[in-house]
């Protein structure tokens, strides 16, 4: 928090020191320019291999790449973020193919569609081709993944060829290859997240195997007794149907009950004939929806636990292992040790991280080479990818635009009423009561028609808090890029501002009230109303917990994309255009039965279901949704039973098998095991270091202003703040530094030091090639060799 | 398994070391006789104290008593299993009453129910001074447990004399005291596990209550969006009614659809108008149902976990509290070192444990006083409670009895080859398959009617398999108390035998086929389809978990039967007689409305819920039951809505939060938890020490032994085994130890193992009034104590 009134004690303390750091930071940045010129002789070839084995190291890439310099400079844009993102685009425009296609939910003729995945194809093969450029050969050739991108590309372009002739000849045909699009999502190597997620999977499946077969022997049995006990005497449904009338029907019902979807529904007309069948389907119950489900949940959760363990242990170890070769490239000998000079690291830090400022750097170096001797050793140089990854923040004790331009009005008494005011708590608190307030004449404005006026006051209000706070802080300040909730209420209030004008506009000029544009102004008031719960301490540590999570929970949505686009893509296939939906007020008979005569008085055409169907992509993605979520699944299953066959009930059981007792219990595992490591973890010790050193620079905030700063705080993320050190005409600022809050840091992250606490400094782990076996492929088998090495 | 046919090897190695032993035991026991002339003089008294110290310690007691003779008698007295089941029983009829009062099951007058409370309350009351003289007077009062039963029987009795007078004046009351009654089953000291569980739940209450507000939140926000979004549209469900048409109601949709139980029917109005609109319910349900249920579980599960440790903390305190006391009342002086002598160790023994085997005895000696100096110094003493914990079970090669009466026919190489087959592996697979193809049977038998002859030729095999194993294993053997699977075979067997021919006797007399008995014999002859599980050793290693974990499970049970109890009365006295159920085939018109008119055509009455009632104690726990479920439990809260009043929704919204949200969410933790350790853990240091010995002495079963007899394992647990030894003409068995397998061990002793390791094995821990303190009632508050100390 800017602190220019100059009350605070703290500062001066600590000024002597801060000069100090200054200094030697300058001092530093000369003598790194002095180096330059020894630099050039360098080999640069040499910098950029070290400084692409740092960037692995750091981003916990494990590509193996050829070390000639021309396959480094490949590798280099290999790993660029325009070539990612091209490679990415042509992913997505794949997938994207299925919007257009028949059935499509916009139709684009056969050719265009055609054109577009040939081209696709095409990025796919470049990329390829480029990577196998990077990688040896026999690496090459061994890796899974490329074998699997290279087989899928044949088979698309095979099929493509084969549905084209027969397209152009008059014959249909089944664009069978289009399941195979997700394999380009899963297999290129930046999906390293959603592959580990699969592995996950794949390694759970044996035990999950045993634990779902005894499950489905209970269900087995309970279905054979369910059939006995009921059949003879005669019971219906409260439709009318028959009650377990064979075994395949009475294993249905209780496979559906598991998931309690056609509870109590299934039990009535037992229960209603006699009270002690209840006790049949309550013990049915408590073991396979209870006891089962939660075992299921257990396995998965020990297993990815233990995953997990090995796939960090492997990330740590291949860590290590790029750190060292990076320093073998770089080392020179000093006396009897192999250590790396200060000038060549900063040359290095040039290349790695260009973009992080000089007084971070300075930082850094006195961390690694702690008793200033210019050079560093091994084990400080190791430390290093952890150093990057550790998000410093520098934080200025900036002066507000205004001050400079009109100091004599910005620092008036009547001015620092506002700026006191302004930040004082009770300002947040008095907003907060205000929102409240606007929630509730939300809440009532359809009763009475004068309370929307209300709302330009609301408006009003809204706007005034942001100018103020505008005025007390400095822009550059409040729009840091950290400043997540400045950010969230400017652009939501600007956002209604321009939507109630237009609303406003349009009704003056046509007295028409556009429904959209008012929908929009409402969800837009509504999500103001958020910003409430960041005022509440303890919400935001939840918030906190759950938006670290949020990069990996997108895993699993990428996840959940493959599998979802694969059963939408088989379901079209098999269910398209057999239940149809004739729009919301159609007065055709035929929207009775969904255009289906057999669902005629079906519970799905009465429960009003047609749009359910899988006649486009979206659809199909909207109707596995519903399925997920479990509840009236059966109605679903039975619906498309009936106007196809039997055989199709396979496709519902697979999905809810794979989707609901597989992939959901993986997310809560991993949701489960998130919150364990936030709750579990302090700070690493490479952070304590960083910590430390910054207290020692006395360069650090102190707590008290921490906590204050609640609202604003008053930091940015690294740039290159001392280049402006110089201008003319301003005041020494107040240069400081915070580790960033864990609210910036990855579950990965925080397993990664979790483990490496565990683990021995000194430890470079087993050679590379046991490494890389313990790696994707088949973790069980190398685990013993990784017991004994750990 | 029996080898008196000789071809062991392994044997006769051992023989000499195994001779050893029981000459060693022969003399330990004559010495033990001698001693107790010695022991005579020794007073009483002590040795009574220091036995309830350890019996407390092995038990996991924590029950302060006072150390005068006679209250140490009235101790042994009030841990006596008489006294115990007559004040369960009493708690059980106490709880029953509630069958038997209106609204009834089987009425009974109110002065029949009012003598039995009154009996139950005498009971109690009596139980509780017996408490009074055995514990200190000053803890008496201090226990908030004693506090509780004291006002809980006050409360009882004025309500009970009230209700009394009222109704011999012909008014009619409320019996508010009977949502008091599990008041007796937690608060009396025997259920300490499911106070546990209690605790459990209050001290994760603050947390989750965070996450639910946030929680809460969302569900208004949505609910205002929604309303805000539908309502204008004059959008209806498939039932006609209007969508989001008031606030209070679109929050109720929202509720239930966290829950799933209305999803998709509530999105389908609305998806069917704009596909758009199905994002707003998909987010929501990706937020709520997913996100936020996972995070309860996790905060509920981290909660647990910490609440388990501090808990196993305290119990293995004061373990070694007890054990310390207990030494110090039977030291002796020798030499420098104070020491239990082995003699008053036996003594010791014979009061802890009177039923453990005299081998079984001297083996635990040995590992007590490894060296064989006579007497035992208190770092042994200490790991006693533990060893009594350890089930050893002690295997003898049995002679089969038939072998003693008819020797050369049992020899015989005739009875020989059966014996063989009957011990070969393919004898177990072979009826496998039969059971197999019995399955098919069974699944086809109403097709064709003949097959249900078959039976009989099944249950012949059946009853041939059983006499053909009781021919080769001794039947004493045979029916050991460990032999699961061996008792529920006969006893399946016996019991279809019996029932089919009661069926045939019925058929024969009066050509009718009881649809009962009928019944019985199908459930009994599907409950024999179980057996096959067994013979799957994966499968064999889950059931093996599932059924260590299930004592555990029962106190969940006896939680949620507190939980339902105190609903299910509060709900008799709102809802009873508001819901009519006419029976199955009624024909009078009140029926088609659960005869309320106010529920003429709702959904309620469409199902056929009207027999999900609150009528009765029965019914109402049923209903509890569906509600926990949660499918259709918006269903059935309308349905009473309806029938009573808006605020009804309250009682409903209460019951989902506590059972759904807490409950089953520390079930689940639970269930995770077990599975983690039983996964986690390896054998303790403890039983290592046993092993070990059992092995030295040359006592133990050979490995392969163990994995050959997995069919009938030959053991058998202690009994006095070496009183028949002397027994002449019987030539010398072998005598075997070995440790049960971890299927006998509860999770509780699993955790405090786990404990343990990380302990000190000197630390004896805090003083006693802290590990009291750090008790049951602020465990938080003495966390950090805590921590400093361990």
């Amino acid at each position: 928090m800017s602190k220019e009134t100059g009350e605070s004690a703290t500062y001066k303390t600590t000024a002597k020191k801060q000069l100090r750091f200054k200094e030697s930071v300058e001092i530093n940045r000369a003598s790194s320019q002095q180096d330059d010129s020894f630099v050039g002789s360098f080999e640069h070839q040499k910098l950029l291999l070290a400084a692409a084995y740092v960037s692995d190291a750091q981003f916990s890439r494990n590509i193996p790449f050829e070390t000639s310099p021309h396959a480094v400079r490949l590798y280099y844009l290999y790993n660029h973020w325009m070539t990612q993102a091209v490679t990415y685009f042509f992913i997505i425009l794949n997938l994207a193919l299925a919007v257009f296609e028949d059935p499509a939910v916009y139709a684009l003729p056969v050719w265009a569609t055609s054109i577009v995945e040939a081209a696709c194809l095409l990025a796919f093969t470049g990329r390829l081709v480029h990577f196998a450029k990077v990688t040896p050969k026999d690496r090459f050739w061994k890796d899974r993944k490329n074998i699997c991108v290279v087989v899928a590309i044949l088979a698309v372009l095979v099929d493509l060829i084969i549905y084209g002739t027969m397209h152009t000849l008059g014959h249909s045909g089944v664009r069978y290859s289009r399941i195979l699009r997700p394999i380009f999502l899963v297999n290129f190597a930046e999906s390293r997240q959603i592959r580990r997620a699969f592995r996950s999977i794949r390694n759970t499946l044996p035990e999950i195997m045993y634990v779902f077969l005894l499950f489905m022997f209970t269900v087995l049995m309970f279905s054979l007794l369910g059939m006995k006990l009921f059949k003879k005497r005669n019971l219906v449904t409260i439709d009318g149907k028959q009650y377990f009338k064979d075994y395949l029907d009475a294993l249905f019902d209780m496979y559906v009950l598991v998931t309690t979807a056609n509870s109590p529904d299934v039990m009535m007309p037992a229960y209603d004939i006699n009270g002690w069948y209840s006790i049949f389907f309550l013990v049915y119950i408590i073991i396979n929806t209870y006891i089962f489900m939660s075992v299921f949940l257990a396995v998965v959760y020990n297993n990815y636990r233990k995953q997990l363990k090995n796939e960090i242990k492997k990330l740590v170890y291949m860590k290590r292992h790029k750190m060292t070769q990076a320093f073998h490239i770089l080392k020179v000998e000093e006396g009897t040790k192999s250590v790396i000079k200060n000038s060549h690291w900063r040359e290095l830090m040039n290349v790695v991280a260009p973009d992080i400022s000089c007084s971070h750097r300075e930082l850094l170096l006195r961390i690694l080479d702690e008793e200033q001797k210019g050079y560093m050793v091994k084990e400080s140089f190791l430390r290093m990818a952890d150093l990057l990854n550790i998000k410093v923040i520098t934080m200025k004790s900036r002066i507000h635009s205004l001050e400079l331009w009109i100091p004599r009005i910005y620092n008036s008494s009547g001015s620092l009423l506002i700026r006191r005011i302004v930040q004082h708590k009770g300002f947040v608190y008095c907003f907060d009561v205000i929102i409240f307030i606007n929630a509730i004449f939300i809440g009532m404005e359809d009763e009475y028609v004068l309370i929307s006026y209300v709302e330009w006051g609301f408006l009003a209000l809204y706007i005034t808090e942001i100018l103020l706070k505008l005025y007390t802080y400095d822009p550059r300040t409040f729009f840091a890029r950290t400043q997540f909730w400045n950010w969230f209420d400017t652009l939501v209030i600007i956002a209604a501002l321009l939507a109630t004008v237009v609303n406003a506009t349009l009704k003056s000029l046509s007295q028409y009230n556009s429904q959209e544009v008012l929908d929009i102004v409402f969800i837009l008031r509504v999500l103001r109303l958020i910003r409430i719960v960041d005022s509440i301490q303890r919400f935001r540590v939840i918030i906190n917990t759950l938006l670290n999570i949020m990069p990996t929970m997108l895993t699993f949505a990428g996840l959940l994309f493959v599998v979802y686009y694969v059963f939408a893509i088989f379901g079209m296939e098999v269910f398209k255009d057999r239940i149809h939906f004739y729009g919301p007020n159609s007065t055709d008979p035929a929207a009775k039965y969904c255009g289906s005569t057999a669902l005629n008085n079906s519970v799905f055409a009465n429960l009003g279901y047609c749009k359910n169907n899988f006649n486009n992509i979206i659809s199909s993605f909207i109707v596995l949704v519903e399925l997920t979520v479990v509840n009236q699944w059966h109605v679903i299953t039975i619906g498309f039973e009936m106007v196809t066959h039997p055989a199709s009930r396979i496709y519902f059981f697979v999905f809810h098998i794979v989707v609901v007792i597989l992939i959901i219990n993986i997310f809560i595992a991993f949701i489960l095991e998130a919150f364990f490591v936030e709750y579990s973890l302090d700070r690493s010790e490479v952070e304590t270091t960083i910590e430390k050193k910054i207290q020692e620079q006395g360069v650090g905030i102190p707590e008290e202003e921490l906590t204050k700063g609640s609202l604003v705080e008053d930091m940015e993320t690294s740039e290159n703040d001392l280049a402006n050190t110089d201008e003319p005409g301003i005041r020494p600022r107040g240069l400081k530094f915070r580790i960033a809050s864990k609210r910036y840091k990855t579950v990965d992250a925080l397993l990664q030091h979790m483990f490496e606490s565990e683990l021995d400094p000194e430890d470079d782990g087993p050679p590379l090639d046991t490494i890389l076996e313990m790696s994707d492929e088949d973790i069980y088998i190398s685990n013993p060799t990784f017991d004994s090495a750990a």
